[in-house]
């Protein structure tokens, strides 16, 4: 086989450290290939636990680890931190920001950011939650509300200050709004002279006539549920239409808040659009049972950046499947070097689980339907069981157990009080 | 009494919430007064393990507690979040950034930040460590620098990107460098492949003729070889006379470092000039025997914004000095209520411990010199006994542990790969 490098060992160049493209990578450690994982980032994130980041239960470093130790074993491995602008799938080339990169296989794994919609000027009021950095910054947001509050005379704006709207009930969109009312209505009022818990409000504002539909009906239901048992306003039926400085425009009614948070759509990276393939409407690439590319066979596209449909119909973006499909393009990629046919992605669903707070979720696992305590049980295990290292495992148990008993959230940081550069600049921006 | 709230109880506001001011609000609890605790950050500092969040060994909230929690259950004392902008005494008022705030009492703990010595256009090439924002950025600078250097094919230019100089042999400056040491010559330099832990170079530079002048001669010697034995080449009799982008300029020497980091001098809060008292060169000013200002009795200075000379000599700018005068600037306002003479501040110097790395340390305890294992054994012990609260204790010690046995850093996530926003305003200044 002539290589891209001119060496005997064909290069693997894997584009994104999540988990889809580390999985692929790790799969790859005994194959005759030399691996290239790039990422913009030095860490990989455990992305399911992020909104605890973001309302102060767990600290940055706690679901995240650096990629470099995680992979610096596998001896045919490099990392290099870059940003992808695109691909050239004709030269068979990555384009970076600073460089370019060839290669004989290709694995695109780049996950996906939020989308307005179309209204990106929403982007400053109602930030979303896709990194670290995200995070740190809804963090920093919540709990400055708080200061304001305690600060403020007149009792409306203090109301303002003191309602959350958490955009989109999709998993996320849930486990944010029921964190966010253990935060304010529990942990954080009671350290505050001038309100008390009754004073917050959480409300969870959804297109959709219910919240988590990807669950079933009664499971949704069950969820919505404890939620409310926890304050948390649920309103459906409602698609946002405006969000300003002051508030929120929902069907018909003007809910004044100072704090937004965006869990309601996703888009997949602009990278995915170089690639010559047909793309859905957020963006994804539509892909061959192997996961390949149609007219790049070499080009393989895992997770949210692809649009995969099983036998049992859309493949959800969730972190079990995009680690199914990382194996399975290694496995592929294998193959082809063993001159064997590939084989097709097969999605295994071992179920879904969304946490609502203390003691609360909902789910399936293997078919069965979970609820309450059991479900959130399992909801802790698993993911403690799937956190990538044992440190972190050990200090998000103590984390938890602590929190579970004394309602205390031990992040509660802001590392700065302004804000984050890119909001500023995008203030500065609006005027 | 009347009092400036014109209620019943005097108002005593304390500005700064670090070991003196949190000292002194605590103090406060029994007595018939309202207190005022104001502190631009939501968090109190445990500032003696900073340099381990810069140098990625533990999370910023680690080493944080939020200032609402640690006085939550004192009900006469309030937390305001909020920026001092300075006090007019004669009004017996702090003016803030946005209001004011009548005392009939003012204990002003302020601390100190990074001073230049005048070369304030160094600040962007050097950052120092006071706050977290400031550890974070060099836990980013450092971090990034190792991926620099993996991906520069020049070795000049490598050399330079592995190169960290520390300016200043104080406690601050020595524990950096030590930790730089471990951290890009053992944790770091096993993940890379185009450079080894023999290619990086730690340079601590001082421009006195010996390292850690507060201790006595034979255990800062002691300490040097500590030092030197994990790497760390050490220039004394060095002052700095330039720093930029490519490097530093000490006496006569030009040495090639992107990374440059502050650890020379300090100088008190702004706000402390507006006191009306002397101040010295640092702009701490100088207070009575009680620790009172001597044109304003209900005005006391403590911590690091006093220069405070006891009976011993010039009280050093350590932790337990702070808290011993945060304590008795609260007595003595007690005295006053009770109608007592006030007491003078004697400073008890339990002794002081410099950590320079894995089982080395030096110091001085009840007066016993000790150096290597015993000194860094009691250093772990002391501060692990005085974190703030008891979850940090058992994540702190965890990471240690687990730090000993395996070299690893847990913390070693850049947030961003871009720089924060303060250096790079500053970076768009300078073109």
């Amino acid at each position: 086989m002539q290589t891209s490098s001119g060496g005997a060992r064909p290069v693997v160049v894997i584009l994104g450290g999540g988990f889809a493209g580390l999985e692929a990578a790790r799969r790859l450690a005994g194959e005759a290939v030399d691996v290239v994982l790039v990422d913009r980032q030095n860490h990989h994130l455990f992305q399911p636990l992020l909104y605890q980041v973001a309302t102060a239960g767990l600290s940055a470093p706690d679901i995240a680890a650096p990629i470099r130790r995680l992979l610096h074993r596998q001896r045919n491995a490099r990392v290099s931190m870059a940003e992808v602008v695109r691909v050239e799938p004709e030269r068979r080339t990555v384009i970076l920001a600073d460089g370019e990169l060839a290669y004989d296989f290709l694995i695109v794994a780049l996950g996906a950011t939020h989308s307005y919609f179309g209204h990106d000027q929403w982007a400053e009021r109602a930030p979303g939650l896709k990194t670290l950095r995200d995070a740190l910054e809804i963090r920093r947001r919540v709990l400055m509300a708080h200061e304001a509050a305690e600060r403020e005379p007149n009792p409306e704006r203090r109301r303002a200050w003191l309602t959350f709207v958490v955009v989109g009930a999709g998993p996320t969109g849930v486990e944010l709004a029921g964190a966010l009312a253990e935060l304010t209505r529990v942990t954080v009022a009671e350290d505050f002279r001038n309100f008390g818990p009754d004073d917050s409000r959480i409300l969870l504002v959804e297109a959709a006539d219910r919240i988590l539909l990807a669950l079933p009906p009664e499971l949704a239901a069950a969820g919505q549920r404890q939620l409310e048992r926890l304050g948390v306003e649920v309103r459906l039926s409602s698609p946002l239409r405006d969000v300003d400085a002051e508030g929120v425009d929902i069907a018909g009614e003007r809910i004044p808040a100072r704090t937004v948070v965006w869990a309601a759509g996703v888009a997949a990276s602009p990278v995915v659009a170089s690639l010559g393939a047909p793309v859905d409407r957020q963006g994804r690439a539509a892909v061959q049972p192997d996961l390949s590319v149609a007219a790049h066979p070499e080009v393989f596209v895992c997770g949210d950046a692809a649009s995969i449909v099983g036998l049992g119909g859309p493949v959800p973006g969730v972190a079990p499947a995009a680690i199914q499909a990382g194996r399975t393009a290694a496995r592929n990629i294998a193959r082809d070097l063993a001159g064997q046919p590939r084989a097709p992605f097969e999605y295994v669903d071992r179920g879904s689980l969304a946490t609502i707070g203390r003691s609360a979720a909902v789910g399936t696992v293997f078919g069965r339907q979970f609820t309450g305590f059991p479900a959130w049980f399992l909801w802790m295990t698993v993911h403690l069981m799937t956190l990538v290292s044992f440190r972190n495992r050990v200090v998000v148990l103590i984390d938890w157990i602590r929190a579970y008993f004394t309602y205390r959230r031990s992040a509660r940081i802001v590392i700065s009080a302004e804000g984050d550069s890119r909001s500023r600049r995008a203030t500065e921006r609006a005027g």
